[in-house]
């Protein structure tokens, strides 16, 4: 997979995760990988692209506000959602997005 | 600045960039440094994230279309773009989304 998503033609939506970690893993590597396996089942999941320096920017892309919903109420992902809070975020902000235009070089 | 921009109530806008890039410097570094001090002198401009690991990723937030197309317009901007075409990047993908909703931890 590459590291810039392939999407398709606009409109689609992006939910662009941005945050800032607590320094210990308590278990986050291995959610997080966990949680990249199971995103790619989601039905409307069309990609994602990541990347963590001062802050960590995940942003995924979904066909629709639908499939955002759903995968936002996954049983396993709700977990991760909390743990999150509770243990590996200082902070974050979730943005919801809908992608109107795209150029690619 | 927090690396977490802190944005108004949606609606707004977001310039969300992915990028890999060579891996010689050749003039990114100082140009990136003075592409960051002009775009926050823009009209419009809202705030910024970026990480770059893999894949570079840079969110820039605007109050509407229009600031994002003055600035894709701004002379030294479109120097860089150039140049970025040219010297730095393998590839990239430039997205134009507005964005809906937000939350914040």
């Amino acid at each position: 997979m590459s590291p810039i998503a392939t999407t398709p033609k606009p409109p689609y939506y992006a939910v662009i995760f941005t945050s800032l970690k607590h320094p210990d893993d308590q278990g986050y590597t291995e959610m997080a990988d966990r949680m990249v396996e199971r995103v790619q089942q989601q039905e409307g999941f069309l990609g994602f692209e990541s990347a963590r320096e001062a802050v960590g920017i995940t942003v995924s892309y979904w066909r629709d506000l639908a499939s955002i919903q759903a995968w936002r109420a996954d049983l396993e992902h709700r977990e991760a959602q909390q743990k999150g809070k509770e243990l590996w975020y200082r902070s974050y902000t979730i943005r919801i997005a809908k992608v109107e235009r795209e150029y690619s070089l």
